[in-house]
């Protein structure tokens, strides 16, 4: 069965299952999507990555066309989209490292290429759906691309889509940033980052990352985000051997509604590429997850989890007691296969569900979950704390992450305790966070 | 001329000028109040009031009915309006106090009261507007209200209005809490407080506060806020005999259209609330709000000011240096006329623009105001930052004064500098607080 029609038999299974009126008269057809390149072309190119060494990187997969089966809400099995032979893996990105430069170049140039790779799928999923009320017009909606100089050193991308047909806001930001860092701040960070030296005078840094934050209109659609990131404290005398250097990062996705199928095939990208690298990996890292992304006040987690690390070196306790130790190498190819996941976790989930209609019910619910994630953003991010309080900083990139509308009310029935509706069903999961895989 | 006459006038003067297409079809027109309690009515509560020795705190004032100039934004002068005989001041609240009392009975009472003549103005509001399509009901919106009981001591109730014809999201609340305070929570409040003594032990506390947010639906209607509270340690020994004490309060505007005679208006109040007791508060404490309400992330106020005090007793420097000591009493006395210019300094500029119409662009702006108003809540404000953060506190009243809806836009255009917008009039009043009056 093709998506296509995995997805007309779903959005025809979703409006008769609806618990509430169609807000909207029309469904928002899903059209065939342009032809992509075909498999066997970026089956070449993937031949040319492993040509220059890149093998290890390699463990993205692609999902089987055979399966057929209907999933119980209507919508085709995740892992039975499909992909019209678009590549998830980001094939171009692999292209472009160079294991001669030093990590900071080697992390910079593959965050670059993986948000271009990423920021290009996003745009086909909306050229792969018709003009609607959102978007009317026949071009398909494209990222605003907007780079940036940082006076005190250094660059930004910033690649955000708004009003899409698809994603209400997309944001799909790299930085690269260097400079002198004062022991004050060494020290703020210390807490976080116990490979950081004792601070004793203004040091040379550098900083890379990408940062994605996805709301799509859709309530059945969940919003997702990624950040992973590269910093080090700079040896003027030899760049190539930094006082000290960590990865951190991380993805995790948060529903308006539990869909289990869905949770499962996320946590399970992920955890995939996890183990490629290190068996301790996922579940430490998926409990890193639960308990930062946690809303306190609320007594609930923001979504449904994924994976987090941060301050991860060759000398992390994680990374001890291996039968070999570890190098920075091993570290980036990790770093390379958990962010290269995003795609193949995230985008068959999109494809699943645009085709379903929605009730106003259904967007206040999401609305009202879109509120949880302003919480959270403003009140626990560290990164948002960080750059909220860092002058100079440049705001609007750091708030890309907040959702174009959100909503509070006081006491709101929607969801509540006992209600036995599909919105309690979520804020359950949310208060006990589960093993999906 | 009466209100009725100069709000319908706004009205079609407004329709003329409307930069943009209208963007509902109908203009919610303005009824004539349902009949409330004449002036000779109130007056003679007034009378039984000043019968029971409060004249000092009977500052409030009435808007003349001669006037009838319209101001060039074609809506009627704030101090044109007829209030049809409703009484601003909070008359019944001023009935309750009782000198006999201690103080913390006193300024319980008195929010308690002045929450009950608040909320009831709010739905005298309501019930002036014909159903419209947020409210169709025939029945005026009226306060849930909601009364909850501490479980280590204390009460509280809440006001809140949602769905209302004039009011997208209101709440009103008082909490009169007691309990424990361990040294630890002492020692946080020591920053703000330098009149609490040096923590040694836990110590039984007393705080009792009104809170109020307002945010109506018409953009051309501002957003306001007041908060107004007593806290003391407590003596055991002798309960009238606090071992510190102190007041705190203030109120604030937040347009998102900028009408100078408005924000003149409102300050005018508070001042002459000020002055009434010392010409040093109100130069104070109007600084002290600008200061207050900034984000400083995005180098601006949240809005157009008000005033704001904390720590306030007889021995703060600024309480110094009369002619005579200052008793509490005399304290009293003022945070009792400055919060009860709330509704003086607030409640007409609601009538004055109740009947303007706007368009989807006037809201879409009111919704990116919001979005600042939630930045300011959730990363700033340390009202709202002491109740997340403290286990077991009432989330929903703590969060109640987000707005309904809320929107960010990254790099908006809407109020870009040197659009020449009124947009960006606002923005550039923010960046640089005037003084009113």
């Amino acid at each position: 069965m093709s998506f296509r029609t995995a997805a007309l038999r779903a959005a025809r299974h979703t409006n008769a299952k609806n618990r509430l009126p169609l807000a909207r008269a029309s469904t928002r057809a899903y059209s065939t999507p342009p032809s992509r390149p075909n498999s066997s072309s970026w089956r070449q190119q993937l031949a040319t990555s492993f040509a220059v060494g890149l093998a290890g990187t390699l463990g993205y997969r692609y999902f089987s066309q055979e399966k057929s089966q209907v999933q119980c809400d209507g919508a085709p099995l995740v892992e039975a989209i499909d992909t019209h032979g678009y590549p998830w893996s980001p094939v171009d990105a692999l292209e472009k490292d160079d294991p001669q430069n030093p990590m900071r170049i080697r992390m910079a140039t593959w965050v670059k290429s993986l948000q271009d790779h990423i920021v290009n799928t996003m745009e086909e999923i909306e050229s792969s759906v018709e003009p609607n009320s959102f978007s009317p017009s026949p071009e398909a909606p494209k990222f605003l691309r907007d780079t940036w100089i940082r006076k005190e050193g250094g660059e930004g991308s910033s690649c955000v889509l708004a009003g899409g047909r698809v994603f209400e806001k997309a944001g799909i930001n790299v930085s690269i940033v260097h400079g002198m860092l004062p022991p004050r701040a060494q020290k703020a960070m210390l807490p976080d980052h116990p490979s950081l030296p004792e601070p004793t005078d203004t040091k040379p840094f550098f900083a890379t990352g990408l940062s994605i934050v996805i709301h799509p209109r859709n309530p059945h659609i969940p919003t997702v985000h990624l950040n992973y990131r590269y910093f080090e404290i700079e040896n003027p005398a030899d760049p190539s051997k930094p006082v000290t250097w960590w990865f951190g990062g991380g993805s995790d996705l948060t529903p308006s509604y539990l869909v289990e199928e869905d949770c499962v095939h996320f946590h399970k990208e992920l955890k995939k590429a996890c183990d490629k690298h290190d068996e301790k990996y996922w579940p430490d890292f998926k409990e890193a997850c639960d308990k930062y992304f946690f809303i306190t006040h609320r007594g609930e987690s923001r979504g449904v989890g994924g994976i987090f690390f941060d301050d991860l070196t060759t000398s992390s306790p994680i990374n001890q007691g291996g039968a070999q130790p570890k190098t920075q190498e091993d570290l980036f190819n990790f770093v390379k296969d958990a962010s290269g996941a995003f795609l193949p976790a995230y985008v068959p989930i999109v494809y699943k569900h645009l085709a379903r209609t929605w009730t106003d019910e259904e967007r206040r619910w999401q609305q009202l979950r879109r509120g949880r994630y302003v919480e959270f953003n403003l009140v626990y991010d560290r990164g948002t704390k960080f750059g909220l309080h860092t002058p100079g900083a440049r705001i609007e990139s750091i708030l890309m992450s907040l959702p174009e509308t959100a909503r509070w009310e006081y006491m709101t029935p929607v969801g509540a305790d006992g209600s036995n509706s599909p919105e309690e069903e979520l804020q359950k999961v949310l208060k006990t966070p589960r093993e999906w895989v």
